[in-house]
């Protein structure tokens, strides 16, 4: 049997998306940026598929951009928005492509605030208000965190943003959160939100970001005049209307996906109880999104875990793949550290993520094995 | 009938390009930084196609970087390499992704020499050994220009630096050039080369980068230690093994591929002496790549004549695709300005760019209906 829950890492792409992307590449190459009718056809199917991708969101069609997927488009907010001087605030387990770039930034003389995190991973609202200043122009936050799943307020946060400052922006990294949860960009008051497509089962390498006034940010690649300015380049159409097909299936069952992983997550927890000497860091509840279960197995390290689990064809993961060399530095995850775990709990954290695909009958399986290779090794480690 | 000359825009994607992106899609969907097999799996393939990629311009595996196509290159090595204070030496007839980003960086107090052209479109050597100075880190040129197919001497330029200074870095954008033109990187002395594979008919939003020494340049994007931390964010592997294939077949071909070309161009101009008020920008000879025709057709506008043609199925540019925005503005391509051609000869200007898919056939069906165009269009300009 495999089991495929490492979802959060990245998605087995629809069958859908694969003749989407195909079809795209027969019958869309021309350039949209050429006069011709080859290019007008392929610029038309690029409006069709903004224009759908708006809706989602309750944006419009001169909103999205399109880029090359999430770590671009959060380099895009950060670089893009702050200057020498300007102040931001974010929090400590934002993910790799968005704290990396804060350390480059700090270098230009950027401020940076750190929220606190409270106990069950929500950001101190308080710290909040209190952090903002008039220098404060961007407020990033992660939706969903990709390693436990908590589920951040964007309403507590955007109303606060705008009830303390009439300049700093709100930007939403909702690479976890897309297609999962329903995002209203107008209700939230989000100016920037990034989308990345490889996570809801469209292809790699593509994925929008939300841009209330383009003219707030400055490019990070420059060049042609695609994406109105704000991103150079040919599009990639096959990409982006595989994007779009990935988008359409996920959006319109929302409420059914969530509810089958809800139950997986549910069963998960249930059996896990029949396991000692754990920890779970994203309990059942409505702070955490269903599609991601934390686990820290004290007395194992979890790559160890890890590749016991893959010799029965179990794939999860220790935390972010994008952190993955990081955290063989600092011995686990930096997301469990930021949580007052202890080292024990981080060492032997492991992240199982869920897709609408994954069946209940997978989770008896896991657990078998789980339980096998827990009692193995944590007897030859003693 | 339709005849597709305008391949330096974008390339018809190869079948076997289209049913290596799905098989990657089918296949190869795990993230190559987990750690899992799956994650394993799918680094293994990228480092397959890395190696081959490598080959076809003499470098090695390490010296590989994906990333999303020719106009991030360029602004990699551009904003990665160049900072306040530092010289940079290039053309007036560089690719927007070049040319705008200059603009930027020069608010950053980048010193830029652009480099005369001489009649026939070459750089002009003893100005480019003229203005290396001490402050000069980077001179980048485009080997093939986009708009005219004049190819430069690398090999000259490259021994020109080496020469005069110890500490300039030589970028070559390659775009329109790989998988056409034999490159060597070792031998021509080249740090950094940029690769976009829609050019060579690969998927689009797909492309590497040579680097010679990458602790030479700062990423673009930050997070993730992909790509041996130059580029972060997961690998669009499909896009990855379709450009490998493309890549295959194209090298495989260079010579036969050029004989072809060459022979299309040939006959084109043959059969162009039969137009009268003509202006070719692009002559048959070693100096001008056979892919690239560049004719000025004076008192006719080329956007005019470029919808003539279309309404027959003919599909060809007035200049780069990704400048058509700014060529509307100031009434033509900067390109064939930089070269001193006349207004009229400017705004009649016509790029037929070809591939070794096209037929000698379709010349004469192009010229047929060229020849009524012009017959046509400049009786009612009259």
């Amino acid at each position: 049997m495999e089991v495929y829950f490492d979802n959060s890492s990245t998605t087995r792409p629809f069958d859908e998306v694969i003749d989407e992307v195909a079809l795209g590449m027969k019958e869309f190459y021309g350039n949209p940026s050429s006069l011709h009718n080859l290019g007008l056809k392929s610029e038309r199917k690029l409006k069709e598929c903004r224009e759908m991708l708006a809706k989602t969101i309750n944006a419009v069609e001169s909103e999205i951009y399109f880029n090359s997927g999430g770590s671009e488009g959060n380099n895009l907010v950060l670089k893009g928005v702050l200057k020498s001087g300007s102040h931001l605030i974010t929090t400590p387990f934002e993910h790799a492509s968005i704290l990396n770039t804060i350390k480059k930034l700090e270098e230009s003389n950027v401020k940076v605030t750190y929220l606190k995190i409270n106990e069950d991973g929500k950001v101190d609202l308080e710290h909040l208000k209190e952090s903002i200043t008039k220098e404060t122009v961007l407020v990033s936050v992660m939706h969903v965190n990709n390693e436990i799943g908590v589920v951040q307020d964007l309403g507590a946060i955007s109303q606060i943003i705008k009830e303390n400052s009439n300049r700093a922006k709100f930007h939403v990294d909702a690479v976890q959160s897309y297609g999962k949860f329903q995002i209203d960009v107008k209700k939230l008051n989000i100016d920037f939100l990034t989308v990345s497509a490889h996570k809801f089962h469209g292809p790699k390498g593509v994925g929008f970001i939300y841009i209330k006034k383009p003219n707030t940010l400055s490019p990070l690649i420059e060049g042609g005049s695609q994406e109105f300015g704000v991103r150079a380049g040919t599009q990639n159409i096959p990409g982006i209307m595989g994007m779009g097909i990935a988008a359409k299936i996920v959006n319109a069952l929302i409420e059914e996906n969530y509810e089958k992983v809800f139950e997986i997550k549910k069963k998960f927890i249930e059996k896990l109880k029949g396991i000692d000497n754990i920890k779970i860091n994203s309990p059942l509840n409505e702070k955490f999104s269903p599609y991601i279960l934390n686990v820290s197995f004290r007395g194992v390290r979890g790559e160890v875990l890890l590749h016991f689990l893959e010799e029965s064809g179990i794939y999860i993961s220790t935390g972010s793949a994008c952190s993955s060399k990081e955290r063989e530095k600092i011995g686990g995850s930096y997301v469990l550290k930021s949580l007052g775990l202890t080292q024990d709990e981080i060492s032997g954290g492991i992240r199982f993520s869920f897709s609408e695909e994954n069946k209940e009958e997978e989770v008896d399986y896991v657990i078998e094995i789980l339980s096998k290779g827990l009692t193995f090794l944590r007897r030859i480690k003693k």
